[in-house]
């Protein structure tokens, strides 16, 4: 079965590449869509899926029961898109003023149909079940994707994969990471209250700027004396607005930064003791702060027996020498709630070509992708659902199920 | 002479406050004074004073020559307002929108004017002569005093006095002080040039954040290290802005501020050590700087023996019980250049009262004076200049001053 | 009488200097002065001056009563030498090993001995008392002044005059200074308590380094912005001792430094803003700390009246062109305890001649004076003692006191 | 083969404990080791080993040419101990007072020997040769495996293996790790020349404890700023000696400590970095400094395919669940040099037995190791070498040689 599956995507390449140009052309902004999960679910519907609309919100689930008894996999494709003004000069570049496709969720989603419509070719020979999640609102936290699980798209599902094309990566390679693969990116912003005053009468003013100063200063001890060395964590104050008049001393100063981790017990030690840093810093000098920390997307845990599994099936799509082990990632992806439920894993797609200009980096006015990667990932993601559900088929065979 | 001259202020006063409020009226910003040098100098050709126009660009000097020999006593007054849009409500509160005599300066000058009127009228009996410095542009750096001095305002003129009304200060009161009594007030913009980058990678960027943050928190050692604790000054970074977006390393950060001094060398300290600790820490991280350093008005730095003849004076007129040697003011004023080419005092007059709801500090749009304080002033400058006269004009006899 | 008894001052100076050079020969440590008050009280009984011994401790206290009716003066002298061995090589040099007169004290005895010899010869004449306060302990905190006062030292005495023979002043000058003349000079030490580790892994540990380099960094906060920048004070960080081997993370770091003030409020607040910098700085990093504060001598600060009277008499003594107003010194003295109790003046007496080599500073192994300096303080004091016997003598008219 | 050299390992199990404990009897500091080696050579030579003495001064090389071609594998122990003195109390403690193997170099030269007699007795049967590298001198930078490098000792070396037995892991368990496994640890040592002078004076001054504070804090920015949040590294200030008495601003500050790093690029940065912050720190200030950065042992990386296979034979002896991949350890250790000319690997064998109270680190004066661990390494480290002989035999066979 997985032979003809495959050579299928090479036969259905242009419509994959045709629905990915008509979603790019029509990109809506997270937690506003609306034409877009309409699209996906009447496509899904006229392939005879079995669709359940607005899901958690705006999400789209699809569901493609096997003619044989098996596991549910599931596979995710995000739709959203971003508030960027496109510079591509593509015939098919965005129609909507501002809003771009610039991080490839138009190809995840075209993606995600054309295995759909595959798979319900195939529907006979599949055993088990796969779940088709089409997740809307990635690019903002909360995310959809909590939404979407507390309304049930993962029930019954045994396995989640999904992808992210990967526009810094060639179009041909594809890269995994077992364990800690994206990490947590989390958002916090201090106000510092002093009292402001006049520049040569320090002495009746609490300097909001040496406060704030101080702390930045202090919580740089964090990741040099705080964080194991063998962990990986960022705490990066982006932002410093203070003051006005070179002659009058500023009575409030604001930070704002991202900290970045890939453990839960070094994010959770990291706001205790920035917190600590903060108001020590601002006790020693008499101010007084707001310290808000909004946390992000959780780290992405890849499970190492699925991961394995998916490089697996990377290999056999692209050969070994194609295939490789990636560094962590430092940015975020909410693809991390769906590991907190079942075990996956999560990869990238090399999207990227040099030579055809494909140079630009995800959130970028010309970001592009080599659409040959759209192909990649769907082999690949076929490839790891098919080897998944004859693996674990005869854990479903009838009398088996039946005690589930 | 003295005491009819004396007698003469009470008797003008109602002229006195009518010049002031009409001045009050009719306020214009430093640099753009027109109507104001013209009333002046109309007034004081009027009076029979020799009258020089355009003085430096916009001053006017009278010269009054007594009818005896003797030594020259100039006297100065500022006639600039400012851009605050007054909220006093008074009857003659200001008529241009956005504009303000809110620091006194129409007191002042309506001070030397009536001070004018008194001396012409004993003319004959004044030993030596009086210059009446009407300067332009306090308000504003580099200020008017520079260029009515190269202008030749000072051209035979043996001591300077000059006064500021001061609301927060009572009226009937005089404050004085030897020495360094006003700062010098300077101003200083940094810009750190770092490297921005994503707020994950800091390896990759130079944060100009945590830079300028280092140079704020090292600015701090010249005041408690490099300066004198015996002597006084001030460094205060009033602003600190860098960076935008949570998630991105900033490139850049812009601190600007105030330095206080009273003596020269202090400043200079001040001001290598600045930049020697702007560079450090740039050079440390790997950024580059930008480090602009205007300086204001020098301090003012009375003379000795000139404040003594001004105290006494002041003594006179409101008694000893109210005159009193002042702490040092931390605000600059332009009347510190007469005081490096001639010698002199800088005095305070008080103009407040709490009673009547003066209680306004300078600048504030509801700043206003107690009229009381114009005939206080005049008194004051008056027996100053009548008293250096007499004493000095022994000489001034034909004979010697033949010899000059 | 004034000129009679200035004329002995001179009569007198070889055996002024001989009891100088004797005490010189012998000095004793602060607090375990035994000879020294011995040798003093001898030979004011042998004057016949009323003299009460171990007051205080070790004082020796004579009084010198009048034959007329008048006000009662004190003049106080210091006599403990310094752990330090002498290198003068002078022929009178110290003859205990490790022990010497390097501050001048010697000469501080001798000259108010000698002024007793004097006033004793003159006592019929004399209106009023006068007191003679031979003071152990200057040198060591807490000093010898408090226990003195509590002993009744002061009891009845109107006004107090003291000196101090100053070698880096020239003999023939004289330095007076109303109000803060020096400084309260105070001793602090912090103990920080980390948690000592591997260097390799800070994750586990408090790094006491870091811990203290940081409240080194914001305890500069306090000069440089809580300080009003027109008021003096120092906060200095003397000792910094943390850690051993280069691989261990210390667990403690020890920090000793002093504080210099004029005022006590500032002071007060110093002490207030220096233990908030430490916890705030040890609570953000988790470790805690011991804070001890040690008051030495308070500022002295010289009444204005009294002062004003020495001034005068100073003129008198060396001519108004040797006498000087003098900067603050940031440096102690516990004779600021009799300033607490009755009104008085302390004033520096120059000592030092660089033709003759006296250029040592004090405290110095080298440190010398120049022994005219002896008669030009005794013929000061003196002047300023009768002075001010005579100016009040009037309200001490018999009948007069008689209200008292 | 295999299986009967592993049995002759139980067999003489008693032996290689006896020579484990004559070791530890008698410890020889690095750099002083005289009798070990001769101990060793001997030993050796008995077994019929073709021995050379003095290798890089004083190391032991033995050679086993086997029966067959094959390739040439490389086993090091390291034989020196540590100036410490031993508090165990065991019965075979060491004799020399203050120098103890508190590091378990007496084990690894024990398993090393009972290896080489094993081996001896199975010569015929070994495909290809074995070195037997005795190191002295691994204590102590910098080291004796350069000068046993420099000397041949890896000549004709296919691949090397060698273990350290490890107190903090159970016996019974051997850790692995590819790649990064021990860091590099170097030592620095800044001083930094300020200007000492009187506590009360710091503009006279340039004060080395706020310039070394400064220099603390901002090398915290080089963790937290420019390495890389996903690679590891640690800037330790472990020592910070400043100043004498509370009242004398310090001259000189020493600050001394490690630098732990994985990668030269990373070490590279880390070591320019410091230079250009102290340097930066010290012009801001008007210090000077000097620099002292000492490079220890560079970091041990294991070779992945030499890793893997050691992992396999670890496996097989104590089985897949007693395996664990470890986290890098901060440590460093010389035999990183050999992975710099050869492939290979270095892994921990579990040496600790909480039960038996065996439970102290090494370096510890009560250190000590479970003696079941010798055979355990004995095993693996022949296990590993056996195997590896085998499969790369073929590529050794005698036609297959000639062409190399």
């Amino acid at each position: 079965m997985l032979e003809a599956v495959l050579k299928k995507v090479d036969a259905y390449f242009d419509e994959l590449v045709d629905i990915r140009r008509t979603l790019h052309k029509h990109p809506e902004l997270s937690f506003e869509e609306v034409k877009t999960p309409a699209f996906i679910a009447d496509y899904l519907e006229k392939l005879g899926v079995n669709v359940r609309r607005g899901v958690g919100g705006r999400g789209v689930v699809g569901t493609i029961k096997g003619g044989k008894p098996g596991p549910t996999v599931a596979l995710r494709a995000d739709f959203d898109a971003l508030p960027i003004q496109e510079e591509t000069g593509l015939p098919y570049q965005s129609t909507v003023p501002g809003v771009m496709h610039a991080c490839g969720h138009d190809g995840h989603t075209a993606t995600l149909l054309i295995i759909a419509k595959i798979l319900m070719e195939h529907r006979q020979q599949l055993e088990g079940s796969v779940v088709l999640i089409h997740q809307f609102a990635e690019e903002l936290a909360p995310g959809g994707a909590i939404a979407m699980i507390e309304d049930g798209c993962l029930d019954g599902v045994d396995v989640i994969y999904g992808t992210h094309l990967w526009a810094t990566m060639p179009a041909g390679e594809i890269g995994y990471r077992s364990g800690a693969f994206m990490a947590a990116a989390d958002k916090f912003a201090v106000t510092i209250y002093g009292k402001g005053g006049h520049g040569a009468a320090p002495h009746e003013t609490v300097d909001a700027v040496t406060v704030g100063a101080s702390v930045v200063q202090q919580l740089q001890q964090i990741v040099s004396r705080n964080v194991d060395p063998l962990e990986s964590a960022v705490v990066t104050v982006a932002s410093f607005q203070a003051g006005g008049p070179f002659n009058v001393i500023a009575d409030k100063a604001n930070l704002v930064g991202t900290v970045r981790t890939f453990k839960e017990d070094i994010q959770d030690m990291i706001i205790e003791r920035m917190e600590r840093t903060i108001k020590g810093v601002c006790d020693a000098a008499g101010a007084t702060y707001a310290f808000a920390y909004d946390k992000g997307y959780p780290a992405v845990i890849n499970h190492p027996k699925e991961t394995d599994d998916l490089k697996n099936a990377a290999v056999a799509v692209v050969g070994e020498e194609h295939v490789a082990e990636m560094a962590p990632v430092m940015g975020g992806e909410d693809f991390a709630y769906y590991l907190h439920h079942v075990p996956g894993a999560f990869f990238f797609t090399g999207a990227g070509n040099e030579d055809a200009g494909i140079i630009y980096p995800h959130h970028h006015p010309k970001f592009m992708i080599d659409e040959r990667s759209l192909a990649i990932a769907a082999k690949t993601l076929l490839t790891a659902t098919l080897s998944y559900s004859q693996k674990d088929a005869s854990a479903h065979e009838p009398s088996a199920t039946s005690d589930r």
